[in-house]
């Protein structure tokens, strides 16, 4: 049995002559099109019996009300409470959200953007791989007219909004609180990587010291993947040194969970042997013990917002451009037991007075 | 400027009277199709010049190369473990995969499904919520020809492949341990949803106090949704009893670890006067003092699986009727500090007699 071949916007667009993306866009109401365009669009449409189908009017139209997430991967409560923010926002405007990971591999992360795409995504949300530092991928989505809009692991190179935390505020109010509690030798895990997050740590790190006079040594700064177990060997390296760091700041909370395991297991008193503070406010920061100092990052507000910049994009005028925005969360310091030295001293002394 | 229209997939059908998805099927290299048919489409699309664009071939052949994924949560060690095992297999015969979270609504778990779909997904791998106790939308899908297959949490009323773990074996396993440390009065944090993996883990605690002949007391059974804070509140709940539990089996790793925060903000000493033991090996069952006995789901391995029974599926002869597999994986249990009550009170009685 044959089947007749379909009508489609090539069809509509043949008979008016003019293109087919004018024909969609005058289907879909877009404000670019003429008025005049659009009724003769809609008369032609009917006088050959035009009748999209659902899968095919998204593609025609563009709106899959889908919008793609890329992360570097879902198995971090930083990233999934982010998700849950924009989700949020998403299902109001009847939008849903696919997630692809990146696992911070930089083949994987373009080959998420191209899986994205063929989902047909009306838009892409993404926070950047540590390994990434060609951003053509993001581009060719650009150039597709897909809106893109970035949070927490950014990059200039892209001219679109971004969200993220005062990372350099996060750190320096982290290492002012160390200073506070008496340290002066204070140890940094930070990442080679060339991501601007652990960058403005490192500098929050650095400008604290500076500031309040504490010396900087630069065999306490460890560059690290800053996963728990590069944490443990961070640690390991560090209690090699003639003389001990007092204090440790990780730019992650994995890390510094990893140094605690190896102060617990060498029998290393944490805080008051060596202070340990992470960043990120992981749940299980507050499950150990003691419970972890770390910085929280405010990820649902973050994942909200982000959303929020997003759907902007959605509302430009035709003839204007989106001027990107940059939005700043202030971060907060969550001080717990494995920073308060001053504290844990005390009680120690008049336990042994007893 | 017109443009002219493109040849698609109908024009080829209707040159050779057959029906388009015959015509899709030929340029697939489906076996149901003849290769007499297939060598007259190959020659008809030739002399008509027709050039598949990616999304439309995609469209046309019904492979789009993704899967989609839908979990309760990607903010859980367990399903972000799945997922990845998943991943490997599927990129190596270059497959991508998208995933959509479910937030254990049900409303969402539908609309999640109608997302998948929509980013036309050439099949779907479930986890199913637990307040899902109807499955039309699963059902919906796999009218459309959407291969599905189920893991860890199931139904027997979807005629798929599943791959779960033997729920009722980590159970017994656990409880089994906690009666040889000398428990007995043993407590469990069920829920009391029906979801089939928490009735299994509650029939391995009752066979298992029911073979070792340890009194089974009702009011040691609490349900609740199993997180954190549940768990807080039904060690608070067992501790306002007349007698005490002397050990905790939780169903989710989440619930016991509320527990033991509890236990120690009263200063109840765990394993010594309640022994705990959770369910999953979440990773910060380790980072936790004492650390959580718990059990492992092997959750790479079953991705590995669920993706290799998912890829079966394609596979299947087109007059054979695919015969749907059950895989279960046996759990293994992981003794940790929490739940070594012997060893720790013999530790206390060498430390009280120095």
């Amino acid at each position: 049995m044959g089947s007749k071949p379909k009508v489609t916007i090539h069809h509509i667009a043949e008979k008016l002559n003019i293109t087919a993306s004018t024909v969609s866009r005058a289907l879909n109401d877009n404000p670019r099109i003429s008025e005049a365009t659009k009724k003769a669009v809609i008369k032609a449409a009917k006088q050959l019996n035009y009748q999209p189908n659902n899968i095919a009017a998204a593609l025609r139209n563009g709106k899959s009300h889908l919008i793609g997430i890329i992360i570097p991967t879902a198995d971090r409560s930083f990233f999934a409470s982010v998700v849950r923010g924009i989700e949020e926002i998403a299902n109001r405007v009847n939008y849903k959200v696919i997630i692809s990971q990146s696992y911070d591999n930089y083949e994987k992360e373009v080959q998420t953007v191209d899986a994205l795409l063929s989902a047909r995504v009306d838009g892409i949300i993404v926070s950047i791989g540590k390994n990434t530092e060609n951003f053509d991928h993001f581009k060719r989505a650009q150039e597709k007219g897909i809106p893109l809009v970035l949070f927490d692991r950014t990059t200039d190179e892209l001219e679109v909004s971004q969200v993220m935390i005062d990372d350099y505020l996060g750190a320096y109010k982290v290492v002012e609180h160390l200073i506070q509690q008496g340290c002066r030798r204070i140890a940094h895990f930070t990442s080679p990587k060339k991501v601007s997050i652990f960058k403005e740590r490192l500098r929050g790190y650095m400008d604290a010291l500076r500031d309040y006079e504490v010396p900087f040594y630069e065999e306490l700064v460890v560059k690290s993947n800053l996963q728990l177990e590069d944490g443990r060997s961070s640690m390991e390296q560090l209690l090699e040194l003639p003389q001990w760091p007092d204090a440790v700041f990780s730019a992650s909370d994995y890390g510094a969970m990893g140094a605690l395991q190896v102060l617990k297991e060498r029998g290393i008193k944490a805080p008051q042997e060596v202070a340990l503070a992470g960043f990120g406010n992981e749940p299980f920061t507050s499950f150990s013990d003691p419970a972890l100092t770390t910085v929280d990052q405010f990820s649902l507000t973050m994942g909200r917002i982000t959303a929020e910049l997003f759907f902007e994009s959605f509302k430009t005028e035709p003839d204007k451009k989106l001027v990107p925005q940059k939005t700043v969360l202030k971060p907060e310091l969550i001080i717990r037991g494995s920073s308060l030295k001053t504290e844990a001293l005390k009680k120690d002394r008049e336990d042994s007075s007893v």
